[in-house]
C-alpha cells in the first residue's frame, strides 16, 4: 500500500504514554494481572502486532524486515486501577503528528492489546475448543468484546474477499463496488490489508459521505499470522484480531449479511471453497446466504475458470450457491442489497440475531486448524467417491497447503526440507486442479518469484 | 411508599412479551443456556424479585403478602439468538399503561434477570470467594456488568444511608439535602427503597432539573433479601442487585465518593459501624473518605447518641472519621462536594479508578456473611481488650443480629425457638449498647410492634 | 408557590456576569445595537421580567412588592461581538448556588432578554399587525425564534389551562392528570405559574421519568403583564414571553394538539369562551380540535355550571366542541392521546405543519386587544340576536373586563374612579352570567378580598 | 472533475418529490409566499444553480452546455405549511441511487433554494447595502442562516485558495497539505469546485478519519456566477451561495482563521491582492491574520514571481503580511495551526466572535462590485503616487477585469465588441504586471485557448 502523504520525517519518535480511550479502561485487578502475567510468547506476539499497527500506511510486506527496521521498538503495559497505560518507545514516526499519536492508530493499538493479550487470557479454560459450539462461542465472545457484534443494528455488513496484490484495473473495480455499496448504506468488512481489502472500504467511504450516513463501519478482521503483512489500512475504524485462520474465517461468515468475492489467488480460492463447503452442508439447506463473485470485464476469465473448476469437481449443483457478476458494480451492489434485505427478513422471522449468524452450521473439520504437513497433504481424499460437501472441504485444505508452501514461513521451510507436497487424487480432479493453479500462475496471482518458480506441489493422480 | 397517582385499575394485566432493550440482548448461546438451566431456587428468587419490581410504587412491605396478592403471577424467559424474551403473565396492572409495560419498570425487570439469574451463573466457579480479592472482583464485575461502574465519568456519587421508615421531618430533610446535592451536580446512590433511600433522589431530581444536567443518576443498590420490602422507587434509573448483604455494603463503600448518613434504626447503626471498622483499619490510614452524619435540628439527639456511643466504646479517635451536621442541608451539600473534589484529586494523583475504590482495604471479616445464630451472637468478643477496629466490626455484627432478630424471617424464627440472643461483653460497653438501643425504641426507630415488644436480645455483662 | 428547599441565605448576591449559552450568542452588530438602543419603557419591562424570573420559586404574587424587596437590583446588557453579556447585580440569592446562577434560571433570564428586548425590536415594522395574517406571522416568528416551534417533532403537546390559586384537591388532580399524560409520552404547555399551571408539569415529569423519555418539554407561555405574578415554576424548561394577552392566547391554541381545561375562575371562563368562539366559527367547521374540561369529583359543580351557562347562552350546539370528564385522570389522558393522534393524522393528510396550527381561523376581533374601559364594557352586545359565535366572543370580553376590574392595576384604577362596569344585555343572559359569577365568588375562585368585596360589575338587563 | 465511479446509466431520472430535511422546513406563510413570488430572473437563476448541483461529479465546465444537456430539466417549489416541497423532473441520473436522490446532493439542492431564492427575498429592503456595515451584516446573516457561522465552535477554519485547473503535481500538493491540516484537527473552506478547491478537502477527509474527529467541515463558499463551472465537489458538506463575488470574498476573509493560497492564475492573484489590500489598511494595523502562500517545490516560481511583483509594486512592507512555504506540507499545516491558535487567543482577549471576524476592516471600495468595462479599466489609477493600500486595491480590479475578459460571458462579449482593455499606468508597474501575466500564460495558468490567444488587455504605460 502506498500513501501519497509520506513526509521525510525522523524515523521514530522517542516515547509516548497512552491511556486507552475505550474498551480497556475498565479492567478489574484480575484482568490487569492477566495482562501483566502474559508469557514471553504472547508478549512477543503483542509487540509484533503493535509494531505492525504503528507502521500502518508504510510499505511493509514482510514481518522480519519490519522488526529489523525498528530494532529498538518497545511497548510496555503498565497496570493502574484507572486502566492500563501503554508506554511506547522508538515507534515509527509516521504514527505521530506533532508528537501525538494519531487517534486511529491509538485505537488499533488498543485493539491489539485487547485481542492479543487480554482475549488470550480471558478465554483460557473457559471454552471447550474441541466442540463445535465451544469454538463458535469463543469467536462470538471475541467479536462481542471487540464491539464488532453489537445489539440493535440492522443487517448491513458486506464482507469482501479477494487478493491483496491485484492489478490496478481490479483494484479500481473493488473501489467502484465499494462506492456503490456505500451509496446504498451498506457497511464493509474485509481482511484489513491492501488490494481487495482496501478498495471496497475506500469506495464505500465516499458513498457514505455522499449519503451523509451516521454509522460508517470499516471493519478489519485479521489474525496474528498476517497482521504484519496486511496491516490495517487507514480507513479501518473497527479492528479485531482473531486467534487463528479458521476462527477468522468463521468470524467472516457469521458476521456477513452477504459476501462479495473479488479476484485473488490461491487464498481466495481457499476462502471460496471454505464457504461453499459450508453452504453445501445438509444442515444449512434452506438457509439463504448471499455469495457474489464479482470482477471487472477485463478479469472475467478468473471466475470463469473457478466456476468451471467447481462445476467439474463438485458438480453443477455446487454452483447454485453463488452468482457471478462481471463488469457491473451497480448490479453487484443492488444484488448485495437484495441479499442483505433477505437476511433481515429471514432472521427476523426466526427470532435470530442480526449481528451474528448462530444458525449457520460449520462442520468441525472446517473449524479445526489444518496443518499443511507433507503427510496431511498426501492423505487428503480427493476423489469423486467422497461426498461433494466433504470434497469441497478437502480441496480447501489442499489450497490452504499450497498457500502455506508458497508464502508462509513454516510451509516454505517444509518445502525446502522435503520437496514439493505430493497431492494424491482422482486423475480428472487432479488435472483440473493443476490447470486452475497454472492459470493463477499465468495471471501472476500467486505471491511467488515468477522468474524462478518451482511449484510447491506435485499432483500425483491416484489412478 | 405511597403514590398519589394510583388508579382504580384492574389488579393484573393478562400478559406481555418483552425483549430487553439494553444489556441482555447480546447473549451467547452458552449464556442463554445458563439462564435457562437455572435451578428451582434461582427461578423462585427471580420470580419474587421480578414481582417486587413490577409492584413498585404500590404499598407492600411484606414479601409473603405480595406473593399472596398475585398468586397467578408467572414470568418465563424464552431464549432466542436475538436475545431472551420475557413472558410475563398476571402481573400487577400498575406496571402497565394502556397495555404497555412502563419503560422504567421494564428496565428494572431486566436488571433483575441480569443480576439474579445471569450473574448467578456467570460468577459460578470464576471467583475465589474465600479471598478478599476474589470477593472484590465479584462485586466489581457485577457492578461493571450492570453499567454502574463506567469509564470516563468524573467522581460525583454521594451514597445516602438512613432508615426506610423515618418521620416526615426527617424525610423532608433528606429531600432537602438531595436537592442541594443535585444543585451542585452530584448524583445519588441509595438502598433503593422508601424513606431516606427515596428522599435524597427525589430532591436531587429537582436540583438536577433546575441545573439542566445531562447525566442524572439515581442508583439503587439492593439485594434479594430486601428487594421485596424495599422495592426500587420510581426515581431509580439504575438498578443493581448484589448477591448478599456484605457484597451490597462493599458495593456502597467502593462506589461512593462521599457517604451521607441520615437517621435510621439499628440497621443504620450497623452500616455506620461497618464503614467505621473499615476506615479505622491501619491499611486505610491516610486515605481520604468523606463521611457525614446529617440530621434535621429536630433529630439532633440521634447522632448525638451515636456519637457518644462511638466515643465511649471505640475511643475519641474513632470520631475523627466522620463529621456531624445538624439542620443545615446547604452545609451538608457543600461538605459533600468538598469531599468528592478531594476524592477526585486523590485518585487522579494515584492513577486510581474514579468509578471503583479499589484502594480501600476491606478486611475479610467484613466480607464474610455473618450468620446471626444464638451461638455466633453469644461468642462475639465485645470488650475493651479487643483492638478498637475489631471491636467496631464485632459491634456491627451485634447490631446486624438484632436487626435480623427483629425483622428478618430467619432471625425471627430463631428468637421464637430459642428466646432472645444472649450478648456477652464488658459491662460498660454492654450498658452503653443497651441504652443506645433503648433510645432507638423510645424514638420508635425499630420496625417492631411497640405496643407489645419484647427485645430480641439480652445483654449479659461479662463481668 | 412554596418550595420546601428554602434556606436562610443572604437576600441577594452581589454580582454575576453571564454569557448566554444558546440562542443569543450569535447576534449581528445590528441586532446588538437594537438591544442596546431599547427605550426606557422596554428596559423597565425587561428589568421587571428579569427580576420575576430570578425570584422564581419564592412567594411573590405582587409586582410592586417584588420591586420593593430588591430595590438595588440592576441588570445590564453589554454588547460583544461574541454575543451580549448580562451584568446582574443585587439579584435574589435563591437564584444562585455557591455563587453561580442556577442554569435553568439563567436560561429563563435569556428567554426574557430574547423575547422582551430582542423580539420587541426585531418585529418593529416587519409585520402588519392590523391584518389577521400579520398577527399570526408575528406569533409564529416569536415562537420559532424561541425554539418552541421546531421542525421534525411529532404532535404531542397538551396545553393545560386552569386557575393559579386552586384548592389542594384540584391541584392534586391536575398533577395526576399530568402524570397520566406523561406516562403516555405527551408533553405539557401551560401559562407557567403555580396551581393548574404547575401541577400538570409536575405530574408529567414523574410520568416522563418512569418512561425514560428523551424529550421532556414543560413549556411556559406567558406575557409581561403576568410574569411577575405567575413566575415560571422550576419545572418549566422552555419559556416564551408573548407581547400581550391576545398573542399569548393565540400561541396557546395554535401550539396545542389538545387542550385540557381545569377549574379556575373568571380567567378560565374567559379562556374557554375564547377557544369556543374560535371553534364555533364557520371557517373552522370540520377541523378537529380536542377540548377537554376536567375536574376531580369534588369540583364537578364547576364545569356543570359552565356547561349550563354555555348551553343556555350559546345553545346546545356550542357544547359539541368540548367533553367533560370528572374524577378520572386516566380517562382524561386517554382522550387527550386520542385527540393528539387525530391531529397527527389530520395534519399529515393536509400537509399541514405539526408544530403550528396555521389552518385554524382566528377572527380579527379575537386578535385585537380588548381594552376594558367603562365605555367598551357598556357597549358589548350581549343579546340573543347576536350570532352565537360572536356572542361567545363578546362574553369573553365581558369576563376579560371583570378579571381586569378585579385584579389588574389599570382595571382596578378605573373601577375606583368610575364605579363598577355597567354591563348591558338581554335579561336572561345577564341573569345567567350573574349567577355564574356568583358561583365563582361562592367557591372563592376569584382573586378578591372576600370579606369585603363589592363586585366590579353591575349587570343592567337591556330590557 | 472526474470520478471513477460513473456508470452507463440513463441520462435522467423522471421525477422526484423532496421535502427538505433541515433548515427550510419551518417557514412561515409569509416566507413561503416570498419563495413563490420570486420573479422570473430569480427562478431562472435558481434552476441553473439547482441543475449545477444535481450535475455535481459530472464533467461540466460550461453553463450553456449544461443547460443544453438537460433541456427538459424542471424544478418547482410547492408550498405547504409543513414546509416547501421540491418537485424535480428530468434531472441528471447521477444524482440518484436506485431512484432516490443522494442525500448530500439533496442537501446542496436545499442550500440553493435557501440562498438563491429565500435569502434573495429575506434581504430585500433590510440592509443598507450602500454602507460598509450594511454589506457586512448581509454577509453575516446569509452565513448564519446557512449555519456556516455557528455559536460555540473553537476557531479551526482554514480557507484555501488557488486555481481550479492546476497540474497533477500541484493538486497532489494541495491534497497533502489538506491531509496535514486534517491530522491537526483543522477544517477546510474553499470555493467548492475542483483543483485547489477540492484537493485540500480530500486530503483533510483522510486526516480527519485517521484522527476520528467528530466535527468534519468541508465548507463550500460560492456564488451564482461560478457554481455551474465550479459545482460543489462530493466532499463539500456545507454549502453557501453568496449573492456576488465581493460578498463571497468578504465571506472568505471573515470566516477564515487562516488563509492558505495555492498556485492559480489571474484569479488567484486577484484574491491575494484583495486580502493584501485589506491587511495593509491602517484600520487593521495590529490585527493578526495568517496568510500562507504554499506550493510544491516544482512550482516555486509561481510565488517567487508573485512575491517579486508585490514587493516591486507595493513595497517590501507589503510582503510582511504573508509567508511563503515551498514543498513542505507539514510546515504549512504547523504554521496554519499556529495562526489559528493565535486567532483564538486574540479573539478571546477581545471578547470577539470566534465564528465571524467582525473586527477586520474592509474598505467600501472592496465591497462594491467592480464592473470591468473598458472605461472602468482604463481609469484605474496604477501609479506609485497612489498610496500602496489603494494601489493594491486597484491592481486587484485590474486582475479582476482580466479574468472577466478571458472567461466570463459579459467580459468576453465586451472584448469582442471593443477590443482589448486598455490599462494605463506607471511604466514600471505596467511592465511588471505584463511580465507577471506573461509568466501565467507561459505556465498555462489562464483558462484560455493557448494555441490561438490574443490577450484581452493591452498595457499602456502612462508615461
Amino acid at each position: 500500500m502506498t500513501t501519497p502523504y509520506q513526509q521525510p520525517q525522523p524515523l521514530t519518535t522517542s516515547r509516548d504514554n497512552l491511556r486507552p480511550v475505550r474498551t480497556l479502561n475498565l479492567l478489574s485487578y484480575r484482568e490487569i494481572q492477566h495482562l501483566m502475567s502474559a508469557n514471553v510468547e504472547v508478549r512477543k506476539l503483542f509487540t509484533l502486532c503493535a509494531l505492525a499497527v504503528l507502521n500502518s500506511g508504510n510499505e511493509a510486506d514482510d514481518v522480519s524486515s519490519l522488526i529489523e527496521s525498528y530494532p529498538d521498538f518497545e511497548i510496555e503495559v503498565k497496570p493502574q486501577s484507572r486502566g492500563p497505560i501503554m508506554d511506547v518507545r522508538n515507534a515509527p514516526a509516521s504514527a505521530f503528528v506533532d508528537g501525538n499519536m494519531i487517534r486511529g492508530i491509538q485505537e488499533h493499538l488498543f485493539s491489539v492489546l485487547r485481542d492479543v493479550v487480554y482475549v488470550n487470557h480471558a478465554l483460557t479454560g473457559v471454552y471447550d475448543l474441541d466442540s463445535r459450539r465451544g469454538v463458535t462461542e469463543a469467536v462470538f465472545d471475541i467479536l462481542r468484546n471487540a464491539n464488532i457484534v453489537r445489539p440493535n443494528l440492522k443487517p448491513d455488513l458486506v464482507v469482501c474477499w479477494g487478493g491483496h496484490s491485484i492489478g490496478r484495473n481490479e483494484y479500481d473495480f473493488t473501489k467502484e463496488v465499494g462506492y456503490q455499496l456505500g451509496l446504498r448504506g451498506l457497511n464493509i468488512g474485509t481482511g484489513c490489508g491492501p488490494g481487495a481489502m482496501k478498495g471496497p472500504m475506500k469506495g464505500a467511504a465516499i458513498g457514505h459521505a455522499k449519503q451523509q450516513l451516521a454509522l460508517r463501519r470499516y471493519i478489519g478482521i485479521t489474525e496474528p499470522g498476517i497482521i504484519a503483512a496486511e496491516a490495517p489500512n487507514a480507513i479501518v475504524n473497527e479492528l479485531v484480531i482473531l486467534p487463528d485462520i479458521e476462527k477468522r474465517l468463521e468470524a467472516f461468515v457469521r458476521l456477513a449479511h452477504c459476501i462479495v468475492v473479488f479476484p485473488g489467488g490461491a487464498g481466495t480460492a481457499e476462502e471460496l471453497l471454505y464457504i461453499l463447503s459450508i453452504l453445501m452442508h445438509e444442515h444449512n439447506a434452506g438457509h439463504p446466504y448471499g455469495l457474489i463473485l464479482a470482477s471487472p470485464e477485463s478479469s472475467k476469465d478468473y471466475f470463469e475458470d473457478i466456476d468451471a473448476f467447481v462445476r467439474e469437481t463438485l458438480g453443477d449443483e455446487a454452483a447454485q450457491y453463488y452468482e457471478i457478476i462481471t463488469g457491473d458494480p451497480v448490479a453487484v451492489a443492488q444484488r448485495a442489497k437484495a441479499h442483505v434485505d433477505e437476511q433481515r427478513r429471514h432472521r427476523l422471522a426466526l427470532g435470530a440475531s442480526y449481528g451474528f449468524n448462530w444458525e449457520l452450521y460449520i462442520p468441525s473439520e472446517l473449524q479445526a486448524p489444518f496443518e499443511p504437513t507433507h503427510e496431511n497433504m498426501a492423505s487428503l481424499r480427493l476423489d469423486p467417491t467422497v461426498p461433494s460437501q466433504e470434497l469441497a472441504s478437502n480441496l480447501r485444505k489442499a489450497f490452504s497447503g499450497i498457500v502455506a508452501g508458497n508464502v508462509k514461513a513454516q510451509g516454505v521451510a517444509q518445502i525446502r526440507a522435503h520437496g514439493p507436497f505430493q497431492i494424491n487424487g482422482d486423475a480428472e480432479i487432479m488435472q483440473r486442479m493443476e490447470s486452475l493453479l497454472a492459470s493463477f500462475v499465468a495471471q501472476k496471482r500467486m505471491k511467488i518469484d515468477y522468474s524462478n518458480y518451482t511449484p510447491c506441489w506435485e499432483i500425483v493422480a491416484s489412478k
